[in-house]
């Protein structure tokens, strides 16, 4: 299958001063205490629960939301422990886990997902252990929003969870519904980081919210980019098969655009291939190919740069009038990083 | 099929001074505010998320949760909010949904469960909307310890769920590896709900304890006659398949009980019904038999009882010189209640 590049994102909306090392040099930084705060932490006296755990867990995620929480934490005049960084990675494994058996999904960054190795019932209550292991990381802090903030998420994230399963196969499903389905499901979770990286820190309301503000941002641009690889990427790339979205009836930005801005038949065309899918998952190919054409990659891309520079303005309050503290710059850089991003 | 009863406890061990319809009176008058709590708290915007949660809620529990809860709460000498006492129902529902789903469950309380009606992915994910609106509700309590001792709980739960899929089909379960199951899937959150009662009456470190001790004695007691009845009652008396655990490969104490204290030739003979189960499950009512007939239910009951003793004994510390206070007495009462009850 041919693997077109997708557009590049302009450069007129997101400035990098970083190189690409520069930012990978960073992040690893804090990337690797965050692991190590993972192993430490993930303990339990059932040791099949740890295999589980550390199958998911150290499977090759980019340990994004555990670095943003540090970087948050240091953003606001304050230093974050990376075994309170491992709440968030914690989380999105358990919220993957349970993914994976309501999907159905048999690949997970690039190797069998953990079900089709342990069995759906495993994976369902290795999900629940980690919810709880994050929660119970959560309830060491001593200021109370901290875990109140982290229970607003999952509240909302099992929300958007639940709505997404109810408008798979909607192919009428709304733009205003897609965004809530990604805020809830996807951008609450990195919010929640960047807020309790704040919190952690003792910040003012006013800086956690801008870091709350920033993180909803990005983690909507992140989602987006994520919607647009699975029309364009190849398996190899990105770990998990491509087309998958619209094999599984998920619904998303690149076809929603598709389908409601291209002439009448383009519309018809598109939607007659999305119906047959479930009988003939053969005309997967061809979808995917008619939103590319039809410019629904490029749409979602713009949206996401959209994003992405949302969540640097969301920083601008916090600027001072010198040069940005090391990590909020690398909080402004990661925002051109996650819609240029590939994998 | 002939459901025999279950030989009464003793009078030996535990003595009632309230009437059965004492002691439900009292019962009731706190499962009232706390059903309305449970009503009032269980607020999504997701229509569909309330109509799961209302199905697997509203089926006829007992609100035992709660009610200890409650209880505690005044026997420690405070009282507690029946908003918070609705913490426990919902956790309880959530491993329900999900126990379902790992169990295979088709019915419930009587009627279809949950996952048959709304399908595995909705209840796995509803499940976790209610995992986290116990954490929401209890992140609300000031002190520290309140939310900490649900997380703690949780984990173990979780831990024990797990222990116990990892042990399905084992006719080898040692009686030690049977309660640590039990004590983690069953017991420690009803010792929760008694702990988090008295943390939230602002008792003293002595009187959580005591109350955590009282609940999980009280706990191991009621899951081991769950387990007995699975071997007497009707399906008509308790909601659900009799004789469920043997099909679905779970072994537990009247049959262990038997494996291990009945002469070789009756253990050969029951561990050769029990393999046979998988392939044909009509041996099933044999098998009871053969555990019935040998003292199997009434050895688990036996233990039940010296378990509900061992609950009343752990509130001894708590009592004065004179009269208990009527929500003591009422806890001192649930012992022999829990292991009389029928349904």
């Amino acid at each position: 299958m041919s693997s077109p590049q997708p557009p590049a994102p302009g450069p007129e909306a997101l400035v990098s001063r970083l190189s690409a090392e520069e930012l990978k040099e960073r992040v690893l930084s804090l990337a690797g205490p965050a692991d190590q705060a993972l192993e430490q932490t993930l303990r339990s006296h059932v040791p099949f629960i740890e295999e589980v755990s550390d199958y998911i867990i150290f499977s090759g995620g980019k340990r994004l939301r555990p670095v943003l929480y540090l970087l948050a934490a240091a953003a606001a005049g304050g230093q974050g422990r990376p075994r309170h960084a491992a709440i968030f990675e914690f989380l999105h494994a358990a919220t993957l886990l349970h993914d994976d058996v309501v999907d159905e999904a048999g690949r997970r960054r690039g190797r069998p997902a953990a079900r089709t190795r342990y069995g759906n019932d495993a994976v369902i209550l290795v999900g629940d252990f980690l919810f709880s292991k994050s929660y119970s990381l959560a309830a060491e802090v001593a200021d109370h929003r901290f875990v109140s903030a982290l229970t607003d998420c999952t509240t909302i994230m099992a929300e958007g969870q639940v709505l997404e399963l109810l408008h798979t196969g909607d192919l009428e499903l709304s733009p205003a519904r897609y965004q809530e389905i990604i805020v809830s499901k996807t951008a609450v979770l990195i919010a929640a980081a960047c807020q309790m990286g704040a919190i952690y820190a003792g910040a003012d309301q006013k800086t956690v919210k801008s870091l709350y503000d920033y993180g909803l941002a990005l983690g909507i641009a992140f989602q987006m980019v994520d919607d647009a690889l699975d029309y364009v990427g190849s398996e190899h790339e990105f770990g998990k098969p491509v087309g998958h979205d619209l094999a599984e009836g998920k619904i998303t930005l690149p076809f929603i655009e598709v389908r409601d801005q291209a002439p009448a038949e383009v519309r018809h065309r598109l939607l007659e291939l999305a119906r047959a899918i479930p009988q003939d998952p053969g005309v997967i190919p061809q979808a995917k190919e008619l939103v590319r054409a039809r410019g629904g990659v490029e749409h979602t891309f713009a949206q996401a740069r959209a994003h992405a520079l949302a969540a640097q303005q969301a920083l601008i309050p916090l600027l001072g009038p010198g040069e940005p503290a090391p990590e909020m710059e690398t909080l402004l850089e990661l925002a051109p990083y996650v819609v240029t991003r590939r994998t």
